[in-house]
């Protein structure tokens, strides 16, 4: 969703569109009762094929890259969209640990008898139709791809324009490899145009075709994704992430975790973006914690009592507090104690990850409990965000909402559940 | 939402509004750390509110009464907008019961210890602010009410134009209540005016107040807010429910479920609509079925075949094939085995809840397996479609969407969860 440019007058994307969402009604419900065997012979498939057909997906690339770099893209989005051998080695791997992992659909995750001798079950069953928006990254198509395939929904991928040859030719692999398995083809599907009217319609229109969306990518996508959606959304905002730093913090572990929080790697969405110091721990901790963020190479912005405990910080401003950097600044203010950062995090936070750092265990409780964001965690990193580090397997995204999902979307979120209940000649009385 | 009629054109909606989201954003705030015993204290007081301002409900109630007369509203719409001492003293029980429910907040569903030492904990916590969209029952008033508020959640009431003063007279006595056991009487509110416009701004506008939305009724006012809402919605589609009766069911078992099925209530959404009946199995069942229902004083709609069984049978059209009659009628068709009841099914079912009779397993197990609904049943009633009776307390409706909740909604499926992380200082590699 970059551009507005790629008008497609030639293209009736009403009939286009609903097309589309129609044989992916059609595949969901064949793919809904396949067994696991045969959807992971095809995540295997598609591996061999992107191996195979790494030369064209190359040469789609160099392409995108190529109009990329006339656009004037930034080096971060080209960097994102550029493929390689060893990256296209890195996508067939991720298809074939996907394949490997355990089979979400069909788990039986409550059973109960009830006093009148009704057995009651509730199974796990596919989403649907799932729509994935994402940015100009290529591995995203074949990742979001194989996580619905495996999770037994269809899939409509609408990837950045800039990407658009790069993900149609990974797609083709993976289209390709259904059909070899006996699976429908039309189980993962892309948006055939880079027109974004496309995308309004199925955001707006496609509501009896499409289950849910998933939109990936950064706060512009997001903010236009849930403008324009009347399909069901799995909300992911940005990672605005704190790391709060009490009086009772060991001061090595407060660094260690402070330094890797912030600079491990800058641009992925568990990053903190703000460091948050208990005003009474602020003599024996907060001069040697900027000191080390500055030596690290960190630019730091902060509030009075911080650019006081080190010339070199700058002011920070009000907007500070609401910016994710996804870089190599961290903003840092002084708060009075675990209400205070409670109460911040309340403010400015996105929702997505939050830590506290202390040796006071009432205090990590309160935090625990009071700090409403998907993940909260105590004595260690933001960076932990991520849906392998939890032992989920890939994940597709972090979820900031609140409805069906929250924190990291893995097989298991991608699935929704029925109940089936088997009796003996039970009516109601 | 059942007329456009009142207009409220002193009323400056955006702002009323925006106050009333606000204000209900604060208390779920509050309401999400009150301890189990203090929301439980409130909806035992509310239940004591009840029963000493009966007369004044049951005033507001004559009021509303009249005022549906003299508009010639239906005689089941005036039943159900009905109140009497009974009634009141039948939804004060119900805030008891729901008091005495186990507290679905702060419960741990998943904990897991990494290999490099983090223990992640997944947690139930309140979704936050919901919004309850219903007809004119006040009774819904204090039942949902009371389950977002032991939930933990915020909720905002808008109850059907012809209820709107019995409604309002509740909703006072669960406000005073929470106000007295010291939690904030805005966790408990209702939209002020009958105004529809307030209606489409809370759906439409209030995405940063409200975090769902679910809409109770039928199908007129679930499409009203399924067309409206900006604001994630837990859908509610009507009960179009089959029984699907084999040839190698049992016939006694056959034809009382079959009866329970279609007439033990027929208002409610669990009741079936269409009885399906395996053309291998006619000669032994049909005759037998259709004649208990007739005889029954059920209407039975029925193809060439069926009315070949029973003279007495009307025809049906294909409309009938997608009419949830909530009456005596039922439309019955011969259909090819389980291929045929699970393709018709799947063309006319609304996903709610369907049933197969049949005393050979395997054909019970396909359709468990593959017919697309909240709730599957294997020789039982479909009239078990209920919360209480699956054992999950009281609920706020069955959702037939795929997202976040289907089947019951009961206390459980009013929360989300985040997931704390407990470390000794792990950073990640």
């Amino acid at each position: 969703m970059q551009s507005a440019e790629h008008r497609d007058e030639s293209l009736d994307i009403p009939r286009v569109m609903d097309q589309l969402g129609r044989s992916a009604r059609a595949a969901a419900a064949r793919l809904a009762n396949a067994a696991a065997e045969q959807k992971n012979a095809a995540l295997n498939l598609a591996a061999g094929r992107l191996r195979e057909r790494a030369p064209f997906i190359l040469a789609a690339n160099a392409s995108d890259r190529a109009e990329a770099e006339s656009r004037n893209q930034s080096a971060a989005l080209l960097d994102r969209l550029s493929l390689n051998e060893d990256r296209i080695e890195g996508m067939a791997r991720s298809l074939e640990a996907i394949a490997a992992f355990p089979d979400p659909v069909g788990r039986v995750t409550e059973e109960r008898t009830r006093p009148n001798g009704l057995v009651i079950q509730r199974v796990n069953v596919p989403l649907g139709v799932i729509g994935i928006i994402y940015e100009s990254r290529p591995n995203v198509t074949s990742d979001a791809g194989a996580l619905c395939l495996k999770s037994g929904n269809a899939v409509i991928l609408r990837g950045g324009s800039v990407g658009f040859r790069s993900s149609q030719a990974v797609q083709d692999c993976m289209a390709a490899a259904l059909a070899e398995t006996g699976l429908p083809g039309e189980a993962i599907q892309s948006v055939p145009t880079r027109d974004r009217a496309a995308v309004r319609y199925l955001l707006g229109q496609m509501t009896d075709t499409i289950d849910v969306v998933v939109p990936r990518g950064g706060r512009s996508l997001i903010e236009a994704v849930q403008r324009d959606a009347r399909v069901p959304v799995i909300g992911h905002l940005e990672g605005l992430c704190h790391v709060y730093v009490d009086k009772d913090a060991d001061p090595s572990m407060a660094r260690e975790i402070v330094l890797n929080a912030k600079l491990r790697r800058t641009g992925i969405c568990g990053a903190a973006e703000t460091l948050l110091v208990d005003r009474a721990g602020t003599e024996r901790l907060l001069a040697p914690l900027v000191g080390a963020l500055i030596d690290a190479g960190c630019e730091v912005r902060g509030d009075a009592a911080v650019r006081e405990a080190d010339a070199r910080v700058l002011p920070a401003t009000e907007t500070d507090w609401a910016t994710e950097y996804l870089d190599a600044i961290l903003s840092v203010r002084v708060v009075d104690g675990v209400d205070g950062a409670i109460e911040h995090i309340a403010r400015y936070g996105s929702g997505h990850t939050d830590a506290v750092i202390t040796a006071d265990s009432g205090v990590a409780e309160r935090f625990l409990r009071e700090v409403d964001s998907a993940i909260v965690l105590h004595n260690a990193s933001t960076q932990f965000a991520d849906g392998g580090e939890f032992g989920m397997g890939a994940e597709i995204g972090i979820s900031t909402g609140r409805i069906h999902a929250r924190g990291p979307v893995g097989l298991e979120q991608l699935t929704s559940y029925k109940y089936r209940v088997r009796g003996a000649g039970q009516v109601r009385p």
